[in-house]
């Protein structure tokens, strides 16, 4: 019998090629002093930040910026944008980029709102965050969905933890997706994002022991094939905006908990991969692409095999009679095949120079305090070295 | 190129057996007066008003009755709610019961904040609803959809109109959706209901001039798909709970805007049903089985065929070989086979009594202003004619 669940998703979405055009209007609703929360310099380099300052003088809204985010946001560099928002009166927060400028605007504007200074006490305390400074996001990849999600994740590299916290404060109140933002995004990215859009169907919800709404589940079918279909065309065609909108769109729908409604499984190839880029600073899209077949390989056996096989049939279109066992196995293939030639990311933890010296440890923590991850297969810490084994 | 588009929805949503006893916890953030809207006698005889009155106790709410829901809306008896809203000191108002329970609420509680008691007035101004009391949805029919959608359909029998209003201020702030309070509705209303859901996919998305983006376009297929295979289920078998479930769901998606997306055609088999419930208070989702067969047949031409061809190929399983133009066809036979034989749905308009004596005028009416139909194929006044006179 399926599980009862609630759904509700806030976040207002302008999406296309004009979607910057309404910036201004919305982000006024807020107040007039707005801090820009991004990283790099690719911004500046695209013109995008021109562009958004253009946007955001129309209401003549004052800018403050923070310029540190990085890959995997770290915590102390949170509580730099926390103090910037309480020093300098800010009424709301824009994350422009990835998953991390837009996590790290969320947990910046929690921390704004908090009786804390030190972003990391949110992450301990284990509560929801109700109250924050309203959040818009300017997605610049299609990859994590942070933009329509209400959580983030942050790293604290002191403690080598990756990890994070939620709730309906952190909700984007609008967010502004242009596909055309992504062009620039190199094929690199582009690959590792789309593995992360996909992962966040399949690691809680396509690959589960809950009961799966019907509807729901040919939804997922649909939102993999859309990914399948389009991510070689961005990689190849990164001008194309069918396969940019396509991609944009699936990332926000992976995570805004629609697909998810009625499954109340934990992720296991994000609670491993969540080790990886904690203690190894990788790219998390690419450690997930490292990690999946593997640990479908791992966890096949006659009783998950029905669901591996359903994935051949309905996504990667091979042949109905094909007898389900070997189904499954096309599954795993055929990810592979995407993953590592099509996509052409690298397929193995050695070509990071990473060896297994630390697998036990990785392992113990991203079991967590249960001393087990409760996925589609529960897996133990042996389970998880095993796994990380296989992908030497 | 796929149209820009502005997504936002934000109703909560309770789904499951236990969705009613999120109820008192949700309505008293609203207040403690609360006026239920319904009608008939059917939610007193299978117990969902007691259901209610007593999970409404839990937080001491105060209760008043407005049990003048009938099929179709009249302005007049929103007038009735309307007063008895301001003569109260309502804070909130609960629709309990099919599409017309839901939209009834929505009129009665934007009236209660409106500068007028008429509420015809809110559909002539054609403005966007902004303020109303708090709107809650229990609803009992898998149809229309009305639960997590900002609008309502109200019927003025003195001009014989059938038109509505919408607006961010009647989205309902939370739905509770059970699917055994489905259980008791009758295998004929059951199955005008699955017509209405998917002609909300039908009538301006799936068949739509508008460039689709793939990811909706899939996920249409695959929400037809789900009505097909249900629909036949629920009217054989009215307990199954997956049956129930899946409808209810579908129809909340059909018209919640996410399908919606980049879609800015407007419906030509509902603008031709309203004129004919308008007109003849027949069953809205009667009205849409006997046209849309016949709206199809007259339609298909080369250009439209491909997208009548999909249909087959996605939702009817056949067989992907088959010519286009015969696969439209198949299209239009495989949707009468299933309203008119597997639900069981009189298919003339002769077996309502209606002949063509006013067949001009609501075709007139239907076409509105501009004198056409701006849909999936322009209709003009005379096509709409020849479309109600293929039903007769």
């Amino acid at each position: 019998m399926m599980n009862d669940f609630s759904f509700q998703n806030t976040t207002k979405v302008h999406f296309g090629k004009e979607a910057l055009s309404k910036l201004s209007s919305e982000v006024i609703k807020a107040g007039h002093r707005v801090l820009l929360v991004y990283g790099g310099s690719s911004i500046k380099r695209f013109g995008l930040y021109d562009r958004i300052i253009s946007e955001l003088k129309k209401e003549d809204i004052e800018i403050f910026d923070y310029d540190l985010v990085k890959p995997n946001p770290r915590h102390t560099d949170i509580n730099i944008g926390g103090r910037m928002c309480r020093d300098n009166q800010i009424d709301a927060v824009i994350g422009i980029g990835g998953g991390s400028a837009i996590d790290s605007a969320k947990a910046i504007a929690a921390l704004a709102k908090a009786d804390t200074d030190n972003c990391w006490d949110l992450v301990t305390a284990k509560k929801p965050i109700i109250d924050a400074l309203p959040i818009y996001a300017v997605p610049t990849m299609a990859s994590t969905g942070s933009e329509m999600d209400a959580s983030c994740v942050i790293s604290n590299l002191e403690t080598e933890e990756k990890t994070g916290f939620n709730g309906p404060g952190v909700r984007p109140t609008c967010s502004f997706e242009d596909p055309t933002t992504t062009y620039s995004v190199p094929a690199y990215q582009t690959a590792c994002g789309a593995v992360d859009i996909m992962s966040h169907t399949m690691d809680t919800k396509y690959f589960s022991r809950d009961d799966k709404m019907d509807m729901l589940y040919r939804m997922m079918d649909e939102h993999l094939r859309t990914v399948v279909k389009w991510a070689p065309v961005a990689v190849r065609e990164p001008e194309n905006y069918d396969a940019r909108a396509n991609l944009m769109w699936a990332a926000a729908w992976a995570l805004n908990s629609f697909m998810t409604c009625g499954v109340r499984q934990l992720p296991s190839v994000h609670a491993m991969e969540h080790e990886l880029s904690a203690v190894y600073d990788i790219t998390h899209g690419h450690g997930i692409a490292v990690l999946t077949p593997r640990w479908m390989r791992y966890i096949l056996n006659e009783e998950t095999a029905p669901q591996l096989a359903r994935m051949a049939y309905e996504v990667y279109d091979i042949d109905r009679e094909t007898p389900v066992m070997e189904a499954a196995e096309k599954t795993i293939e055929c990810t592979e095949k995407l993953f590592f030639e099509t996509l052409g990311l690298k397929s193995r933890l050695s070509d990071f120079n990473i060896d297994d010296s630390r697998f036990e440890e990785m392992a113990k923590n991203a079991c967590g305090k249960n001393g087990v991850i409760y996925g589609f297969v529960h897996l133990t810490p042996e389970d998880v070295v095993n796994i990380y084994r296989m992908c030497l």
